[in-house]
């Protein structure tokens, strides 16, 4: 028996250093998106979870502050979706729940799925950045959750910018490369 | 400049074994909320965070496989809603990120809100079992975000079953000592 109950620790792969290290910017939405497409391809190389990469960025200087990657599988973390990774360890690396404590935005090789997207206000982000679409996730198998169909403007109306279809095609690559792969397609009931 | 990306750990307070242990059982659906509510108390009452508590128990057996309650403020961290501690650290106990290895359902002393409720079928539970509702939170000044109107049945379409209002008014009690105090009712600008 457990006389507590165990902490959380989560790290990001060792092979992160190779991808992207702290300090490093990058200028146009094109080059973060970049970035976040090479983290998911290197994510399902690697073997360490799923085709998704995100990042936090700081809008002016292009500075990536965290990057993220799925790790569901491999971490046992059924929320370690990219974008949560890279909004927690921005957090830690800011010190601060609140990224808008510098004008930041949030770079996704795919669209949010439902738990993300509810995760997106509460983070403080500023821009949204999107590559591959919901659709182009849920054609391969990826259960992307019951999101309000008008997602897209009600984060407008909390102030939060979206940009979609960032090299849509190249990110939606990815995911087609996993599924063709074999990767497991996990959902709510575990793999299929 | 750091060389690499902060890790992420997140534990739950110090007091928890005060409250709740490894191996506790809870055999009705009131000894289970009024767990969480107890939490939620303590973590306002210690000054840990917000007024919100969580676990995940094993519908059969009672015993809870994690507590969780708000550290958004102490721990820096967006994300750490009760309900995603909760979740997060059963994966952990059980570890797998699918919490259907187990009969399990998800207490939560306040329902969920948009980031919590998207994480709900990722987390494999089959039940949500709540205390106030939505609009208790929101009546004092909680963002739950932006969740689809017939959430409800959203989450019964996928197999999770919907318990409501169990000891609603002792859960409501607690958001509303919290907000009487003048406890930080922070959203997605920060604090207010």
């Amino acid at each position: 028996m457990l006389s507590a109950f165990p902490s959380l620790t989560v790290s990001l792969p060792d092979w992160m250093s190779e991808v992207c290290r702290p300090g490093a910017s990058f200028a146009t939405a094109d080059e973060r998106m970049a970035l976040v497409i090479e983290l998911a391809r290197t994510n399902v190389a690697r073997q360490t979870g799923g085709p998704f990469g995100a990042a936090v960025f700081d809008i002016e200087t292009g500075e990536v502050i965290a990057p993220g990657v799925n790790l569901v599988v491999s971490a046992h973390a059924a929320l370690a979706h990219a974008e949560m990774l890279a909004i927690a360890v921005a957090g830690r690396a800011l010190e601060s729940f609140d990224l808008g404590v510098r004008a930041t935005e949030l770079v996704s090789s795919t669209e949010p799925c439902a738990m993300c997207l509810g995760a997106i206000p509460w983070s403080g982000v500023r821009r949204l950045v999107c590559g591959a679409r919901d659709e182009d996730a849920r054609r391969i198998g990826f259960d992307e959750g019951d999101k309000p169909a008008d997602w897209i403007s009600l984060l407008r109306t909390r102030g939060i910018e979206v940009v979609r279809d960032v090299f849509r095609s190249e990110a939606t690559a990815v995911l087609e490369g996993y599924a063709r792969a074999g990767g497991p397609i996990y959902n709510s009931r575990g793999e299929e």
